[in-house]
């Protein structure tokens, strides 16, 4: 990890480091007429606004946004938030840095999520799922995006691996459905785990920034997925139609509705709890998200911020029952 | 178990039982004006219809719908179904039955989902929540209702021990979850877990038939429950109010949105998760029934009736297996 | 085709052709204890119920639902509908007749609108559309189906050869549309046109009746014909992958919107126009249903009976002018 | 009423006096690096933004939101809006105010609505549903809030004394409609109507603001006025279960419907009438309150802002007839 | 009023009367080949099934339905139900009988109603609302259908002199209504009141049965009611044009938004009056109505049919209060 | 033209010309108390901001917003956008030049897009339709209106003339629809089509600005339009009453659903042709306006801004085939 990284800054100091140019304006003082450069710059911890006030114009051509820079400047507070004022701004080059340095990623080691999907495989009865699980993930153009792909633009997991991430989480619950349900193929199920946002891996951009991809906007990961999961099964001589059918089926159907986006409603056991356990592993991610972001934020708050994929407020267990505003009836003696 | 049942019967039997009147009616034929008695008797194990043509009148005046009667008749074959004709048709008193045996009751043993229910109880570390559970299936009035009531009239675990049914299913779903995402409370999660259904040993009736009662209707089980518990906690000195404002809360908002009944919508993450756990369970206990009688009724469709909870029909996986038609374009060579 | 046809019966008649039974079933008197088969018998003009009295237990044993039998019987008229009474029943080899008597089929020269989708190939401008739309129309797997399949179940050109008959009415609206709209790509329109229910022939099943197909219905025309297009393209060696996903984007967004299947929304002028089309030609060919059925039946009525895709009745229009009940006020004067 | 108040401030007024303290934030000049204090100030009668520029910074920590304050200062008119720039600033104590000066309150005198109440009670004639509101009305735990809640946040009635306000104004309407439709029972409407909304007592916060409760987010009005109610009904000794049904009913089906947080739809004539008069009572103070704003901020203007509850502007009927747009087409001669 | 009437026919008895046909159908059993005559006789108290087994042929060719026949034939209970077996059936002359006793019509007195529609617009005190009121219900063309139409086809006041029944009670919602909030212009909501519906004189048929016009189907009863008015407005020579759009604001907007027909929404405080009390007085004459078909078809049941207007059953109260299952938690001690 | 124009203007030009004054506003600076008159001045060709600093005072109470005035200033960019620093401001005298000049307008000429319709017209078999057609457009306090109204507000031709463009371009498609589905009787679509949106021209204001007239708020388009086109029906003498209604059919129904304001549905094959004509020329013509700028903002920009009709974004095929980002998996050799 590079250092100083945006988290870590502080009131007054002198920085000297790589960041990641978000935003670039050149703006002008509508009484004075003063210009000055206007830059968002940002590394995995976080963003900081930066101005650079003298001398701007020529080094401002030498960078685009998305570009790695080598600032120099000082931290100031204004209006209690951190802001750089710049002295020196130099391209990187490519070689100088780690683009994984600029970008949010999970937390959780990669390699060790991807150890979990390939053992999931490896413990698979039905051979046929075996190899077609088999053939996705170690395609070798497959490999690296789906160990690099975030699972959402903004909602849940959006940040580098989270794809990968929510499917190793659903493996996990998948499992445990799979135990408790004995009329669940835990095969197929799992299946569909594993390549249910497979076509995320084209549906979004993640290089250096996390946005959709234009195919990705007008076909959408369902689509692309099933695409890429018909292309696998047909690869495999012998592949059961019929098996490709219900795998084709799990990906169109596991938003659960068409308002939702899927152009197949669910109608096999396997794929209603694709549905729910995919559904309930997305909340549970966003509301961790929503609270992490609240104990960082304000720690005796008792309610978060709205959390956008419940559209609503969570409150925080701990400090509602320590602090919140019950306004009960009195009780009876 | 009575014998004969239901189920059992076969064509030409002559049958001498018991069973419940579901419907009683006299009849006229339109052209001949002869008039006979049309009933519908049942026990747990499914209907027949049965007709008696001579001497009917008083015989008719001494059973009402509900009741239990001792028949004898013979059982024969019209367009393909079973019907009974009877020749004797006398009021059991209840001393002579068991009412048990006339109204469909889940498979599983009563009194072992009884204990893991107690189970769950003693191992809680909140002692607050832990007496009120205790509170609620100790007491006397509560706990032969919450061991017969079904969970609902028609959807899933309709049936006597349905509610009980689901709670220990959701409890073995609740266990895992937890364990899955450790920012949920356990403790809390079971609260909700087996409280979230109580009000319906009020909503509904399940003497001799199932039924809402008339607050059923009124009030809805939702609400009656949250009252219930609320009384509960008041009745325990001590009980601190907002872990009584969160246990209400996810009674209230289990159904987890305004749209299906819910007052208020989830905001906590184990209410969220109870919400998600209560509709993967009546989901995949609705397309069991579904499959189930599918099994029974034509071994070999590949489709199932259509679902009620999901409004559509289901797939039976391995008949399509089998000899589904694909009709997958062609593989190449 | 075979005679007499359904549709020409009358009173009296004694019958001896060939027809496709539809339903079948052996019925018993609840009353009287005598039992009969009962048959829906049918032809591409129409359905008729049929009755067999005597000696039919062997016979029944002879024949399924979708096959075709030769009889023998008389017509009759019961509460004013006609029914057959028959004597005789045999069933029919595959050689003995044309499958296509026995279907509803376009009344347009399938081969006539065959020629006009090859005349559209043929006038393109853009060789990579031309290229695809060549190996699609060419392929001796699709084209025959392409020519048989229906374009729906019932709502609109529910027969054989309506998907062919629909494309061609849409070819027609591309080229006005396209001729209106200068800023329309013509031949990224007619691609759409032609290929936009491709997907229709694996859909559905349309040999001795119109069905879904089991993969039908878990994964849709759309998503199926998207992906025989995907393929298509992709043999084609350099097709240019953009124009690809534009002509997917033509294929899953057709529907127009998510509640009604697409799972993506029109984000290029031509897939909006191919939206509008395809809507406006369904629900013309369903209007022109529901008045040709009106015109046949109660050729004096103001009303149609209601129509299936607009969920309403239409007026006939030159029926309401020479009678409709119009209660204006009166004119002065 | 404390003096002056917001209302009447004018431009280069010198002012001393007490506000309570909306907002209050630290600012810095991005340009300058200067800083100042920024404060919102409030009374019943309104808002004016505040600044101090000068030896803030240890006053600044003398107070919090919500407290009240001491002020010393002068109007200006920036951009044609009053401000105030401070010079003095001391915390007031409890004693030195009257909190209702600093809260918008009901215009209605709230001792004579509260006899309203009570001569409705008097009046009634089902000696049950008396009892049952004078065990509310006279609780001295609940009087007091019942006379200050507000009856919303924003949409009606948003100020203290406008439930009660409310309550009292259904009062009437529940009169006029009784005796309009004589199979309403007069008794059990009106306790719907007094008790329809009690939950908002707890629902709401209102001492220094108006906002939600912890467990008024959590539960809502509607659950906690049932539990509460069913707690009094259960205090009188032999009241009715079946009515107290009823009256709960009343309660959870106010809002009328799923979508807008009833768990139960009316059921019976009373609840019907009791959630039009709610609706209608709650839209005519809303328009009320928009078209007060309207005629006080553009006199002449011809629409209102957009109401928020209907979601639309309002006409001003008398404006508009004086001076709106009709564009008719001419009249003939 | 004829005598007897269909409400009043008891078993066995010999009737010699006049009734409407509503239904007509020749008749055939499939099994004996026997045919018959199935009508369905009517007057203003309900309907009855007839049969005539003999001679038929040429007297079903005298009449129609919609026609009045004076018949001979005897009552017979089949099933529990009433049905007439015809001997003779005689169309009646225009002369001989009263239309209105085969129609149901209010029990109220149709020239009382029509003295308080006079006796409101007598008292108004804005000139042009007056005389545009007297224009319309003075208009020689509009007052006899004013008196006559029904106001609904099914849901409430589906009878003659219903539109003019639920006008009166409107006056009367609307005068409590301005009194209970002094902004609302009383003259300008009655004006609303007596003409909201006046299209329905078109929009409906109502001379032998209740039914839509050709043209009311096409234009619906909003239209033609504002088109109605806007003549009658323009008739009166300075009529203000702002007036008259505000009373085609009141007639347009009535239904309250788009989804039920309304092509503009209320607006002005008298239009947002008027569609509450219009819907709350519909659904409490809906309610009116299925309380009393419950209370003559099954005095003791606690439930009624289902309300069409509210989709769901209401539960009598007094039915309720004294059987009703209340399933309650038993009261402590 | 006057000259020069909004959108002529460049950097450091002296200017001295007229401008409508869109928006007007004395601001102050919050920190230095100067203050200056910041205006919006726009032509047919767009808007610029405009600041005067000194002597304002009293020259700003000259004129108000909607007036046009003689300007002398200078053109400065400040942040990259175009400001105008004015000197100088006279109202100018209505003689003095020419309205259209400052309000956007049609490209098309307006007298050739007449010239169409009278085409139209003349061409028409149906004699009651061309006439009541021609008593319309002849009509001299019509025709002006109908030749400058906008088609809309915001969404599509929202320009002086768009209204009379849309009719053009509709009927081109009715033709086209028309010629292609021989059961629509083309008289009557082609009335639709002119008359469908006629209500427009007293629906908006559209003299020195486009908004809704009050009427036009009140009433809605829609009923304006039916109520002109039935008094014009009716002022010829035996214009067929049920002609009538199809027409103010196709006026009412236009819009498809209620949802979308029409207070009847389309229930003619020509009112649904209607109905998606209209539809599909907004749409494009909306898509139209998207794209274009688009492609005088952004060139190269693969994605337009997001479209108001449709709520999304629209991709520019060509950008989109030359540069967009299809992350396609790669094709195999």
């Amino acid at each position: 990890m590079k250092s100083p990284c945006v988290r870590d800054l502080t009131d007054g100091q002198l920085v000297a480091t790589m960041f990641l140019v978000r935003e670039k304006e050149i703006r002008i003082s509508a009484r004075s007429g003063k210009s000055w450069l206007e830059l968002s710059l940002g590394d995995c911890t976080g963003s900081i606004p930066a101005k650079m006030w003298d001398n701007f114009e020529s080094i401002a051509k030498t960078f685009e946004c998305d570009d790695v820079v080598r600032i120099r400047g000082r931290v100031k507070l204004y209006n209690g938030s951190k802001e750089l004022t710049l002295e020196q701004i130099i391209p990187a080059s490519e070689k100088e840095y780690e683009l994984g340095d600029f970008l949010p990623h999970t937390n959780c080691d990669i390699e060790k999520l991807w150890a979990e999907v390939h053992a999931v495989i490896a413990g698979m009865k039905n051979p046929w799922l075996q190899k077609l699980l088999t053939s996705v993930v170690d395609d070798p153009d497959i490999a690296p995006r789906l160990k690099r792909a975030p699972a959402a633009m903004t909602m849940h997991h959006a940040y580098l691996g989270g794809l990968l991430e929510h499917v190793v989480s659903l493996i996990g619950l998948a499992k445990a459905v799979s135990a408790h349900y004995p009329e669940l193929d835990a095969d197929l199920l799992l299946t569909g785990v594993v390549l249910h946002d497979v076509g995320k891996i084209d549906e979004l951009r993640y290089q250096r920034g996390i946005d959709y991809s234009d195919a990705g906007r007008l076909l959408g990961h369902i689509s692309i997925g099933a695409g890429l999961v018909r292309e696998k099964c047909r690869a495999i001589a012998g592949f059961p139609a019929r098996l490709e059918v219900l795998v084709e089926h799990l990906i169109l159907s596991h938003h659960g509705s068409y308002e939702f986006g899927s152009p197949s409603l669910p109608q096999i056991p396997e794929a209603v709890a694709l549905h729910f356990i995919d559904d309930i592993d997305s909340k549970m991610a966003g509301m961790r998200k929503t609270l992490e972001h609240a104990s960082t934020g304000a720690p005796d708050d008792v309610w978060t911020d709205r959390n956008p994929s419940l559209r609503r407020a969570i409150i925080r267990r701990d400090q509602f029952l320590a602090n919140g505003s019950a306004t009960q009836p009195p009780k009876k003696g």
